[in-house]
């Protein structure tokens, strides 16, 4: 099988040469990437080995599985310890400086793939690469837009999934099981390995106060103490809320996408709340711009939230999340991060989710969350259906 | 909430015992969890934060979130620089030697463990834990054969989910909506961060012989370069066979279970292999007594399958999978691994899933997978249901 099939060439080198700019600034000689969204970025395609970028000659793909295939740059390899030496036979020199994944990968394998090029000296690349990743290509923008379409034909059917007297679970089997017809993937990538939510959250009622833990906006006790998150069973009941927020993978490239639904009217506050999320997503949409600082578009939410004397209920309740919104792509965690202490400037094909949420004791949460792509001019959204409560017939 | 409400305290102690015991042996003075399955296994439930073991004390919990857990040992933590402040609050000293999973956390977050344990030696822990999680508990066998017992009654039911028409991806997708629906999980965990799989794999016909980035006996293309393993559209016909391999988590413990079905009946060589790994399997059920070499186990099924001049189809036919069985519990990739080059020996109340399966070019895959228990007269099958190639109606 042809490795480079599914992914136009140009569309890795764009990619390639975007590292290329990242790792000339950082000064490294050559990248080794083994992490599967990495692999996947920078090949179009997941496969288990290394993806080797020199400062100065071609990508090498390095693949221990499967073992069928093959096109520019592939090598098949059994174990680290032969990389040098296939490099070399390709006439690359050893990097002066090593870029690995050190936020990524375990130590004793950074050990190891440290051994295996005895003349370097090892930096990190994960910072490199989750700067390229940030700044999406046309090709990426696509298959999240791709994605997203897909995500809000799902969340439009949801009140015809709804049954009076079911439980938040029960309700998220069937969205999961519509979604994985529409053809989502299931997958929900989070680079690092510290956050399990299988396919994403349904919160309702007084559930979503329960802490989780993981930095979330919302929170849920989850059904076992092995995942310890999300929809615990509740039954859905008239003037709670329901928060739909579940995977949207349809492409390797995820969207982002909360909705509340409700089986009835809920009350003013939390009518308010969400007409106050409405107006953050609007009001940052306007003003993030390339260029736009991330930490100034948080705290432009938190200002329209104290206008509103909502604070208390502001990203949680008993537990409040520390960021309004986050970058997505192949992960459901990348950058920029929308949080007070952020450092992240807004660039043009940036696509971020924005999740300005509220919990309102008893009620539920309630809130919105878009994905968008940073324009000229501000976001455009990708997650494109109605905003307001919608109502579970 | 309280931290330890899920487990009971004297099972905690058990394997805390368990942990210390090792940790003496390897002149560990303290290790330092972080990763969700090893702080389950430690705390009876997930969180984010730290359990630290000392070789001589009470085991500590260092909770960032969620930030309402509370009980003996329990404490709040922002971040991993207080470690020693806080145990030394609690009259815990310095560990002279300090274990960190090693294996499993990321480089810089290591660096970072390390550096808040100055005057500490930094070795490995993750071979600690994976010796000790090997060796399963009376509470954790009861746990794996609840999850066994509810993977079976799944099974049984996918001839009344099939349809004729019907792609290995349609029938997966009822297989995973049954699954959740009976109180799956849903999360499939695989001990470091490589491996992608969502909820398992149903292969059909000759996208069984499709060869996969994982060290698994079957491989499948799968729908998208993000996830390239099991399925990939391929509609059922008759003289194939459908092999079903998915997610067994219904208590935060894994089953381990394949069974292959068929619209019509399969040809010979199929039967004659499918045979083989039922008698593979019996053969090694009775010989699996704590005391034997998992590589000889290994060597007894290369055996029987030479026996049979069945080699060629054996564990893969274009890429094959270098191991014929493996733990399970937590994680669906524990110790003892069934391999040529195994050092494991068995030990009473390992927990393992031997899978010898084959794969026949055009016809699919077969064989059988089970999950059992070493007992001291050999292996006790959990996952009780018939093992021949059940028709889908």
């Amino acid at each position: 099988m042809e490795l480079h099939a599914f992914t136009p060439a140009e569309e890795i080198n764009l990619r390639i040469n975007r590292i290329k700019n990242l790792m000339t600034e950082a000064m490294l000689d050559g990248i080794l990437l083994s992490t599967n969204a990495n692999i996947y970025y920078t090949a179009g395609r997941v496969f288990d080995g290394f993806v080797y970028i020199p400062a100065d000659g071609d990508a090498q793909y390095l693949i221990r599985r499967p073992n069928d295939l093959t096109g520019q740059g592939a090598a098949k390899i059994r174990k680290p310890e032969q990389i040098m030496e296939i490099l070399a036979q390709k006439g690359l020199p050893s990097p002066h400086k090593l870029g690995l994944e050190l936020a990524l990968v375990d130590f004793l394998t950074v050990r190891r793939l440290s051994a295996a090029f005895p003349g370097s000296q090892v930096e990190d690349a994960s910072a490199i690469m989750r700067a390229a990743r940030a700044v999406k290509t046309d090709f990426e923008v696509e298959q999240i837009r791709r994605s997203a379409i897909k995500h809000c034909i799902i969340y439009k059917k949801i009140p015809k999934l709804y049954q009076e007297g079911m439980s938040d679970v029960e309700l998220q089997i069937e969205i999961e099981h519509t979604s994985r017809l529409e053809g989502c993937l299931g997958q929900f990538r989070v680079a690092g390995n510290s956050m399990e939510i299988h396919m994403g959250s349904v919160l309702v009622g007084p559930n979503a106060d329960a802490p989780s833990p993981y930095d979330f906006s919302m929170g849920g006790a989850g059904l076992d103490p092995s995942l310890p998150v999300g929809a615990d069973g509740t039954i859905i009941r008239p003037g709670m809320t329901v928060m739909v927020d579940t995977n949207g993978d349809f492409t390797g490239y995820m969207s982002d996408l909360t909705r509340v639904f409700t089986p009835e009217n809920v009350d003013e506050l939390a009518l308010k709340a969400h007409q106050c999320s409405i107006d953050i997503c609007h009001a940052i949409a306007r003003e993030a711009k390339p260029g736009a600082k991330a930490s100034a578009l948080y705290e432009m939410a938190q200002d329209i939230v104290k206008s509103r004397s909502l604070e208390r209920y502001f990203m949680g309740y008993s537990q409040k999340a520390g960021f309004i919104g986050h970058g997505v792509g192949i992960d459901i965690n990348e950058l920029p991060v929308l949080s007070p202490k952020s450092h992240d400037i807004l660039q043009l094909n940036n696509v971020i989710a924005l999740e300005p949420k509220f919990v309102i004791p008893e009620v539920g949460a309630v809130g919105i969350e878009n994905t968008y792509v940073v324009r000229a001019d501000g976001l455009e959204c990708l997650t494109d259906m109605t905003e307001d409560i919608i109502r579970l017939e």
